[in-house]
């Protein structure tokens, strides 16, 4: 059964899971003002009915392409820029503490933003060909990798956040720790499907408390402190003159161009073009 | 050289190794209140003498079947429940905080508490076979699963709790990074004993010191904290109306009938049906 | 471009990368005092100009040898043995807070202290055959392990540091987390210089930010908490009896055979033998 | 101006300071479900209009008298108890989080539920004869006293838990460093007012960054975290056999006989009978 | 009632307060081997049975001088030093995890270890001429002022760490939070068992939970975490040349002949001799 | 001795004390650059020579006025302007984690950085009639508050920083915590050298030890991880079109009439004249 698409958001309702499907495939599912808004309420919505299992997807070609860009608003001022980016970390956390499980399903490209929300799903799981992606022009940052510091450590964190455009697909989502499993895209639903069948048989008071159990674990290693600051992390570049500058050229000079200044191999193709890998 | 079995716990001596073996195989090495009171015993009195290294494992077909279920007082208050379920934790810390490097190896099922106590191993070695299993009927929870967060992330924390009997076996607990490796049953005890004979050449006092500041990195790490209220969560689930009405049926239909209303596939097997893998 | 090596470090500038070279080969890059003052003005010369990336490697067969045994002073007092042990952590933490991004290349050998500074790199890129080592006669302790816990889990570093010298190879150190990749080490400085010229095409100030933000959540985390008595651990242990004793033999018996005493199979070769591996 | 009182909130608008008025005197202010909803929508509304600094008194004889015991519905299910009174924290957190300063002004009687609320005021002025008040009858605990951590140190936040019906006055509160000022109660409201008219000076946006980074640093010390399983404690408590008895009691022989069984010195009347004072 | 002492502990057993007393006046009330293990059977002891409420005080004219110097072996090793000195600090532990609320009354000398010792109090109640005195010869350091901090503050713990035999009296161990009254000598032991009775009305199981919860909102602040390694800090000092100089002219010129050394005015002293004060 | 002012900052050597003294008195001892940089040189330079404390006062009227305002560049870059803002805090981690005891002698004026500099002291004396004062004119924030708050709670420097141009006098310090003691003003520097007198009977390895031990506790509390984004929140307003507006005010009707908008009453001021106090 399925509501309709309001805002870019479909609530489809099922016995075990009840899919909140990102849809708006025209803009590639960007976040758009409304759209979060109405993520927003559908979520809060679950908490008193529905199935008990939450799954997040995306429709057409990818879970998400991140911020929509036209949300930055350039002539704000910082702290209502402070205010928008703390906006994007509220509305996760309301996927963090709901009292369901929350499985978020990635395929295709997750962008941006859309890497950072998936990093507060309870579980995740990917398509192995989904493309999870840092934006490839620069013109903010601290403000998604610092949510993966804890599940893929320091170190991978910055590896993926310090070359433009930095891509790992599913496998390497899995091996670093950020996802569940990686299963071929076409699996992806079913799959999701089937954990959530399981965990349907868990009376909902449990599976809420051993949530929340759980997230005090994570938060007492400190997984709440590290995102206290990134609103801030991000608005301050956001007016950093060559930030600015990149932002001009890409009203002069197009997307396509400006990218293509940036483009190039990630981290991962570069350490398999030097021969790195597992096996002989 | 051996002291016999005393409340299901026996003691063996070696040189660089000294074994405390759970052994109450026809309880499953399930934890009665004697045999955790001799545990904890044993621990204490190899503080002062004996080899260098302390060994855990269990006699017979597993490692341990968890909690004896004769030990949950149902009629006991709440707070007594707490009490209880802090002891096990008690108990476990003097693992941790034990001089000696403390191995724990685990061969054929580890269940529910039995899996907690092996978080607190300074190492961990398993067999490839080894079933490390949540209980299947669900009447608690928020217990064990957090005890793992701190080896495999707050994400495979949750996969493995929110599925009723979910398991995983010692390669894929290698993988998460919860033991240090897995090697076929028959050869872990003598992998376990070589590891004893090169860490008993290091001086007793370096071994305890360098056991004190890695330690002392997890509870920056906030290890410690992250259990300070897991005892309440498991007692406050005990009360929860579904999970006595469970229970009530457990007393009527019986443990066959009621694990048959659970059972089903863990989350590793439904991402395997569903083509997880990583390789081609 | 090149200015020569002084006190044993050579600075090797280039577009995108400024090298930092460890070149004190006929001392197996042992850190000496000298060598630790001018890495210290060189690191923070670059600061203010140079590439946009840093990058730390050794000259010659390995990466680096540890401490110059010669710095130690066993006549000094406890509290000269803390500041000294102190001054490492503090000449890392500029490592860590050093405005531009940093990256480790180690090949060869990589014991004591220099995997200590190692474990401070923004990313890390290890040859494939590199040997990555404890010190292998146990003279201290609680020093550099603890370091690793925030990478590799507890669990791993007390399985490294519990072993008299031992050793994990450039995949088991990317299979821990603790590197992000191993290559062949013939690919090693190629790999790096790559990665640089992708990472120097975002602005510094985008990059500065990204840093101090993921920082940020790795203290959140407790990263700095967990080295605050480490120096501490280490100078206890350097006053205990027993390490004395192997000193004082050392002095007499020699390096060759003292070591003999210790050496023996690392904890991956001893799994290995008894059969643990990821694949049938 | 005012908006008129719905579901026992009033909204007194002013130009520095907007007033919430806590003003269901005729149930000495106890929080009622509706009450609350109202307050959160109120609160919720001043983010975008309204004067710079949000007040927040009571209406009548005192700021409140705590939870509206009706609505703990002693049927619930454990979880459903834990849901409500998470769902308190979570409201206060909104006090917190609020992007303007919040000011609360307690005069008269504050009791429990109440004195909790007052604890997550920015800043916090009492009347000199204000009675911050522990419930007498002990049918719960480990809720509000873990709040006042921060403030008052673990000591006096277990001297005032532990003694039933504990009190201090506004004078005290100052001494203990809950409350930033005690004034006669006379002039409680001017004296926030003219607070209010000095920060209404300092612009918005520079008000909430000042406010969000003194957060942060509470934040660091822990303050968040404190308060992750008091839900957790105090819903243990409602099913403690002795705290059922005790509730039994008082639907039998009634309220005031109830806390006749209670009542008596606070522990610093106890000192003060004794000799305590800081002045000969 | 009483037990009779035993290896310098007494048990008097009451309704509503069982004291335990250090009594070996003899010596000053100094931790000897025997009194500390006396000490931890008898509070073990009382957590099944005996009186809701614990009380701590001295016999004689002190409530304690702090540790045996008999104890310190100088001929030991620094990780058995390590070890003697985390014994206290697990004992004191014992006090804070007690299910029941522990009071601690100080009047007379309080010295060094005794003052550590009581910051594990859950409530803390002193003589207004009580004497809370650093050790007046610097042979140790870095054990006890660390475990006032989350009390007095860091600024307090340094300046009364800092001074030899730096000395406050019960009022002021009030006015910087340490204590929660002061009360004249006289009336101590009435003053906390009219504390005792009021708190001995509410049920055990709530008092036991209060405690944990409030227990949490310390540990969340670091209070356990802060005291990780104060053991080292001590033992690092114990094998410093000045302090063994120190040692060995106490060996020569005696006890009184050093102190005199050393003696002088408090930091309190000093401040009130310059003009401070908080009155005109 | 004196060796005369090198770019505002005179050392004066003593015995027990050597006094850094901040000798600006024609800019109010505002901090230009040369004057941190010569500030951070002497204190290195103290670290290897000199009496065993080190005192920090202020030449002439008083203390300190703060940051130079020709140090910010209103053209420069936001991530210039974190770098210059960590700047300062990296100078006082300097104090804090220099090995000698630092006393801070506050008199007179103590305006904005010169009162966060003082938060890093390990003993803080103050004047009795000290003025420690919020910048008149909002024009940053988040910078100097967030630093008191492990000393006075995150309430009072809530109060602090709300009101433009707040100010407490050296008693209010003393009763909030942030300062140990308030003596009248022509004792200041004779208080300090007596207290340094004492001090330094300390061997300096002990003093050292204290520092760090207790150190380790306040970082436990999150004393560092409280100060990791307070540049990002000082810089960020500084960007702030309000504050842009209020600076280029300044440069139009200058200083005397724009402070003139915004001065006004303290908020103990107004707490006095509503008849706050504690004495009848």
């Amino acid at each position: 059964m399925t509501d309709g698409t309001i805002d870019g958001i479909r609530l489809e309702r099922g016995n075990a899971i009840d899919w909140i499907v990102l849809d708006r495939p025209e803009a590639a599912n960007a976040f758009s003002r409304g759209m979060l808004a109405r993520f927003g309420t559908v979520l809060r919505d679950l908490k008193a009915d529905g199935a008990p299992v939450i799954g997040i997807r995306g429709a057409g070609k990818g879970f998400g392409a991140g911020m929509d860009l036209g949300q930055y608003n350039a002539e704000g001022s910082p702290m209502e820029d402070v205010t928008r980016l703390s906006g994007y970390v509220d509305l996760w956390r309301d996927i963090w503490r709901h009292p369901k499980p929350v499985i978020v399903a990635v395929h295709g490209y997750c962008i941006g933003v859309a890497a950072q929300m998936a990093s507060f799903a309870d579980i995740l799981v990917v398509a192995q060909d989904a493309a999870i992606t840092e934006p490839t022009i620069p013109i903010g940052g601290g403000f998604i990798a610092p949510t993966w510091v804890h599940q893929v450590g320091g170190r991978r964190a910055k590896e993926f956040a310090f070359l433009p455009g930095n891509s790992i697909d599913g496998r390497t989502a899995v091996e670093w720790g950020w996802a569940n499993a990686a299963v071929p895209a076409e699996n992806l639903i079913a799959c999701v499907e089937e954990l959530a069948s399981r965990i349907a048989l868990v009376p909902p008071g449990v599976l809420a408390m051993k949530k929340r159990s759980i997230n005090r674990a994570m938060e007492a290693a400190g997984w709440d402190q590290a995102l206290s600051a990134i609103a801030e992390s991000d608005a301050i570049l956001h007016l950093e003159p060559e930030v600015r500058r990149i932002r001009a050229q890409l009203a002069t000079i197009g997307l396509k161009a400006t990218v293509a200044e940036f483009k190039g191999h990630g981290s991962q193709e570069i350490f398999k073009l030097h021969g790195a890998g597992y096996l002989p």
